[in-house]
């Protein structure tokens, strides 16, 4: 069993002397620790980061002080975060307990003195994607979204008779990964309304967003080779938000006979700060639930231990704030929330589903859930779903109204962890503006 | 127009001084040239490298000897063929007339003296994958395999509305791109027979190859830019062979409503040598003729040239060798012979509908044409077709039959240009053994 365990490093009374860490409601206390790559100000050189508060800590400076243990120092001060994910798991966790030491309230004066130099305001500094994307996967694990989609496009065969047997994914394209904030150019495309007697070219007038979480991998296998249910979370290194941005007018007319393409490879943004699989300890749960009816999984997909706490208690938030909106002063309004726990297939039975073929993972690898949606109506992820396809439009404060997304409109997902005794774990944001 | 010209260095009276590229028959004249990445005889550090006759010409070599322009050095001193491939075509274009300057017979014994020490017997060094593959992308170009699989799958509704208007192509797992020679393994997954009740997983039974050319890109488009079709050759850097190995048991239960995903990622095989776009310039044809009820491609993928001349009169070949066959001494016999031509899209037609939603292709990028399969039974490209699904099995010299590959089965794929007044252009081979 290689999931991370609830160890010192979770210790909900433990504080840091960086003061914003402390606040109530802060995404980044001690006990998170995510790590991204940041470029400081007026610099173009990338850097290994640690989100602290309201600050970043530069971790190849720590390294270059001397004050991280040898085995990190070569991932530390490396321009993307792969030679970090390509560490095993137990130094990967060493670094943890290592910035936990360093940043804690009753850390020695000396250190904090030693430490404090090499924090940035983070307002000051330059998010960057965290890794270079080997390959992007994104499964379809949410079976709420898999049955809402289904039912429009299939409404007697909602759910496709293999769904509930195998994890149902598909390569996705890995060059178009970007960091929140890029922004989102409204992609040209074939489509073909059902009155039209040929497709045309042109402007997609159906943008959506889909609310994903991605889990970065590493060190991953070699082809040939694949990785048991049990061993999943060794190639777990964390967790991040990610807006799948889609075109579904391109969708629909090109993705028979072999899945989305175009409609998908314009965009895909994912939030900078990657929350480790050790920090969200605290916060896992038993698999989904299955219906009574419903088939067990196969045993290469099951253990008991991914059965009892495969799951994670995520919480993920889509939000949305138009022009309009903006110059009237509204703040963004909450389109959905949904949680991870939600999703059919856990994290380790997508990874091991993966590689059981013997395809090879590797270190900067992204899979993602496929959109989050739940069985409520405020819990489905994308506007395809929360205005059925453009059927129930969304109502706005500011008086205007979406099926689809407008330019000018900016989408804002949020994610954490929370529950009674534990220390909030905050994801940040995944933006996006629409231009 | 950015389609490369016929010019001196395809002039058919030209031979070389490295004896073994003026055999008839030969793969590498001088007018071909083909660049990849090779390790010498006990060496493991890779350098790139142009094979001529039986030989290879070390790049980084001649490029410490001063004997390439200063803009090539850094390519051809590379190991891999990624910053070659980024190379603006005109750069690509001088390596060529370079290299055609140095290995003529009519060279300068002086010349000749200062090349000849860089060169090796292609049998003494290990071929390499040529570049770090970005991302995969497979198309599905030949309407004749794709009326073929259809007619299989939806008897009723072989071709989709969708095919004959847009590029079908999906997104393919880049990590397991492997160079000709890798050993196949057979892989595993979930099947379900129609007469099962539920799925059971373990080895694919029905494992299959997949004949079909790859287009190496670069140097490519930023993200939000696109390529326009007189511009896509400028991004097409050169040909190989690709054999996109395939479980069709994996695939028949997966790949609803996503497309294919393990089924394919085990492996995908590829020719080591990169016959660049400029070798193939004496062998472009015109774009496939459409049936006369057929729709004209629409404006972004149509322009006169790449209706004149968008087509590559490419032949190529699969050849089957069992374990028994070479136990008895029996050649490889040839299961089918195609041609790029019989696609339905050019490969400036695959580029530039790949960039046209903004996607970027980048240098190393991977395009595969899926799979040639023509007009007659004999011009099919995997055994899929071959067989038809396995109810007319192939008879073999060595008294055995196959509908699917079995252990101990080598594919080995060919390809050639061939036309009267001009010299023979080979791919070399793509060769993969069962186990």
């Amino acid at each position: 069993m290689t999931r991370p365990a609830v160890d010192a490093t979770h210790d909900p009374s433990v504080t840091s002397w960086v003061e914003s860490a402390n606040q109530p409601g802060a995404d980044f206390p001690v006990q998170n620790l995510p790590l991204g790559i940041f470029t400081p100000a007026g610099s173009t050189s990338p850097r290994v980061g640690c989100a602290i508060g309201d600050q970043v800590l530069d971790l190849a400076a720590l390294a270059g002080a001397g004050l991280l243990p040898e085995i990190l120092v070569e991932a530390a001060s490396a321009p993307t975060l792969n030679a970090y994910m390509a560490l095993r798991a137990v130094h990967r966790r060493s670094l943890r307990s290592r910035l936990f030491e360093l940043l804690r309230a009753d850390a020695p004066s000396e250190v904090q003195e030693q430490v404090a130099p090499f924090l940035s305001s983070r307002s000051d500094v330059e998010p960057q994607l965290p890794a270079t994307v080997g390959d992007y996967t994104d499964f379809y694990a949410s079976v709420y979204h898999a049955t809402n989609v289904g039912s429009m496009f299939r409404p007697n065969n909602p759910l496709l008779p293999n769904y509930k047997h195998i994890p149902i994914g598909y390569h996705g394209r890995a060059s178009s990964v970007r960091v929140s904030g890029t922004k989102v150019r409204r992609p040209s495309g074939q489509t073909k309304a059902d009155s039209d007697e040929a497709p045309s070219f042109g402007p997609s007038r159906l943008l959506d967003y889909e609310l994903e979480v991605g889990f970065w991998l590493g060190p991953g296998n070699s082809l040939g080779s694949n990785i048991a249910i049990d061993e999943a979370e060794e190639h777990l290194v964390g967790l991040c938000l990610v807006n799948d941005w889609s075109a579904r007018d391109l969708q629909k007319w090109e993705y028979q006979p072999l899945g989305p393409f175009l409609a998908k490879s314009f965009l895909t943004s994912v939030s900078p700060w990657v929350v480790t699989n050790e920090a969200l300890a605290p916060f896992r749960v038993a698999a989904f639930e299955r219906d009574a009816g419903d088939p067990q999984p196969l045993p290469y997909l099951s253990s008991k231990d991914n059965h009892q706490h495969g799951g994670i208690d995520l919480t993920v938030e889509a939000y949305l704030s138009t022009a309009a909106m903006r110059q009237q002063g509204i703040e963004p309004v909450r389109l959905s929330r949904g949680s991870l726990r939600y999703l059919y297939w856990t994290p380790a039975q997508m990874i091991t589903h993966h590689s059981s073929n013997g395809c090879n993972l590797q270190a900067g690898d992204l899979l993602a859930s496929g959109t989050v949606s739940g069985p409520e109506k405020d819990s489905r992820g994308c506007l395809l779903e929360l205005t059925w396809r453009g059927a129930e439009p969304i109502e706005l404060p500011s008086g205007e109204s979406r099926k689809f997304l407008q330019s000018g409109d900016e989408v804002i997902f949020k994610g954490y962890c929370e529950s009674s005794g534990r220390v909030r774990i905050g994801f940040g944001e995944c933006r996006g503006l629409v231009v």
